[in-house]
């Protein structure tokens, strides 16, 4: 599948920032960037270094005033998608020394809270299908509402308020799968399908030796998003850090097939 | 400095278990391990791996009963010490790639909640000066207390409750430095002077280009320890993280000075 | 049913220090407390002031070294029990001043963040029926561990952890009838049939008009308890509470059926 | 000194709703209320019930889509100030039974966490020396910064954000108050001199046998306040608790001072 993207970001800074961008198509074997092209508005510095375990780059910008960016790509979606997750877990002592960190506690996904209610919720079942019933059930428990988190929302928030957006969402399917003993991380993404359309995150997880995009909001599709970047949780995926106070003016992004 | 070390361990697990360790000093250019020797019983499996950011070496074991461990190394610290720390932070927008990960917030480090207090604080000083005052505001205000703190305290319990070990000792003073722009990770360590002697941990900083260690305890001294491991706070660097539930049955550690 | 009641308690405090305790049953028109005796080893002061809501009272007391309590009472519960909780909740409007504080969050029950989660596996039911299945729903999916949790531990923890001890149950199911419209609060109790026996703590919410004892470990049965005090969580209704560090030498409570 | 005080509030809610009310000056030895009158659009309920220690009043009210509210009032503050609070702390031991209460965190004040801190902070100090050695200590390190706080943010959030608006500044007054031994709870005021001009909050706390308001944000003095009602903390004494979503349409309260 090939995805047509566009991402239009304005704001207005009070001073002088560096400001950490995360918003490209990752360059990866399982999606091809065809096209892509990035317009920044004026600014002091412009440098790409690698994301997070090399997937993606991110950008350090140091800007006065006024943030404007215009990115455009068109990307070729490779990924080879198994919806059900027939997949076995890989057992703890088999795992890569590079999945071990997405076993661990993060800031927004303290993982190692939930042991006794993943075993008393799912402990009937193991690999793909335990990640697929720990999806179904945060999308049939859960209730999606804009504006119910905010930047200290962890996990544990949204597992007791039962309320958030698709990080939150993440956060809480990555917590119960580390949990269970599956190395779970966060992909941010552009994906078909998103409402209202917007940067998404969705949880990706280590399944049958490779890692797999899981969303719990059901709003995308493993094959039909294009990964930015990876992290622990939404800390490290943000598609702008901002180090001084800045005003939000404008924000679009748009997904389309093309066929 | 020569340093001379041991670590004995000894667990009674309730079942089969898979284990993860690393208590094993990392083979990196700051320091020499001249000898060591491993021993561990019974086991059905054992796999190195590497560590986080390829330093150190964790080790997947899987046991049935019984853990026990001998370990003893002699390793050569070559590390060149600034314990004044005379140094220069990296502005953000020219950070490593690599360092951009120990900005951002952690299981136990929610950095970013301390951004207003750092600034007050703190806000007169800079790079090495900076962090050397926020080691001894540190050091002035915390009581260290065994057994103030567990598995789910976090740098924003121990900053209100000013009691804690090692451990929380070091997420506080990275949580402020992360909070003022610099990198800041945890190092898991073999330290001289550690009492009661113990595996130890400290805050590592990225200043002047390079990570430098420092230690909110002011226990022991950047050139009279043995790195083990790194990571983003105390989830990562665990000597042991268990799978299943597990008694202490002895656990004894020994540094002493070579000459 | 007729209560023997026993509280031994030897604490050794550092220094002078005043101690608040809250430990002999209530004088209050569901029981009858036949007989009680209170000895208190040297202290410099010693007043009686009323409990919260008037119930029960507490005990101030200053004291240098050494506390040792001997309480001993006899106490007729003729509380009119309803173990089926057949009965209607108070629609909101209509429930009285004094009920009130119950309905907000407190110390250890922020109930205002359980709304969702009690109208989504609750919603279907009201009054009595709601309360029983709150209990049971935590008696069944919750783990009785003692150590479990601490001073800090949290409704929010336990609903994560899924561990604690009878404090702990009767947190969550307070913040479950608070988020329901259900005043609630905790009470301290003598119980028969705690294992292993020691001071209790369970739920009461605010039903047809009266207090319900409710025990979501469902160890107690709420006609062989016999109430010391109330309050809006823990925080209210400690044994001690001590404003000196003390170390806890022996204590026992025992409690027998007169028939 | 005499004041003039309006409220308009104007809510709009989706559904049949109770709405609990407390925002007429309470009726109290230390102020009177001269004249006063309520007004309440269309409603299908009405019930006036006692404030928290009978001081002040709520309403129960219950309606069905609009809100609307029209009070004013003239009020006599009589209350004895004292600014400078020359008062000593009653030894815990003395402490009335009805001021117990106010010793026990709650929900936004968890003050059994900060006891280190004060001591190592305000150590030296007693009585209404430290009371007035705190709030100043919050003026001075905290940023007043609508927006910057919701509904969960306790004083421990506060404290480490450093960031808040009334609400915070007395839940970190009272915190500080209760774990230096000091009962302290919160009062919802009309007060002049608060801008901008809302429904203000302060912290109230317990001196030399009486209690005395004391507003860290420094805005309003205590002879220039007429007290709505007192609680543990926020959660007791929001103006309008609605137990259904209801959106804001309107809210507008004056202040003056009449000579």
């Amino acid at each position: 599948m090939k995805l047509s993207i566009t991402a239009h970001l304005d704001y207005q800074f009070e001073a002088q920032a560096d400001v950490l961008l995360q918003l490209e198509a990752a360059e990866i074997p399982e999606q091809v960037v065809e096209h892509s092209n990035l317009a920044i508005g004026e600014h002091a510095h412009f440098a790409r270094v690698p994301g997070q375990d090399m997937i993606g780059t991110r950008i350090w910008t140091s800007i006065s005033g006024r943030l404007t960016i215009d990115y455009s790509a068109v990307v070729m979606i490779n990924r080879i998608v198994d919806e059900g997750l027939d997949l076995a877990a890989v057992p703890l002592h088999m795992l890569p020394g590079e999945t071990v960190q997405y076993l661990m506690g993060s800031r927004y996904c303290p993982s190692d809270r939930f042991h006794d209610f993943v075993t008393d919720q799912f402990g009937a079942l193991s690999g793909g299908e335990r990640v697929i019933a720990m999806r179904d059930w945060i999308h049939e428990h859960f209730n999606y509402v804009p504006g119910a988190s905010n930047a200290d929302t962890t996990a544990v928030d949204t597992f007791v308020s039962r309320r958030g957006v698709c990080r939150d969402f993440a956060h809480v399917l990555i917590c119960l799968a580390r949990a269970s003993g599956i190395p779970a991380r966060i992909a941010s993404v552009y994906a078909l399908g998103v409402d209202p359309q917007d940067f998404h995150a969705v949880a990706e997880v280590f399944l049958g030796g490779e890692w797999h995009l899981v969303d719990a909001t059901r709003m995308a599709r493993e094959g039909a998003m294009a990964k930015i970047g990876i992290g622990r949780d939404a800390a490290d995926v943000a598609f702008m850090t901002a180090y001084e106070p800045a005003y939000l003016i404008a924000q679009e992004v748009t997904v389309t097939h093309l066929g």
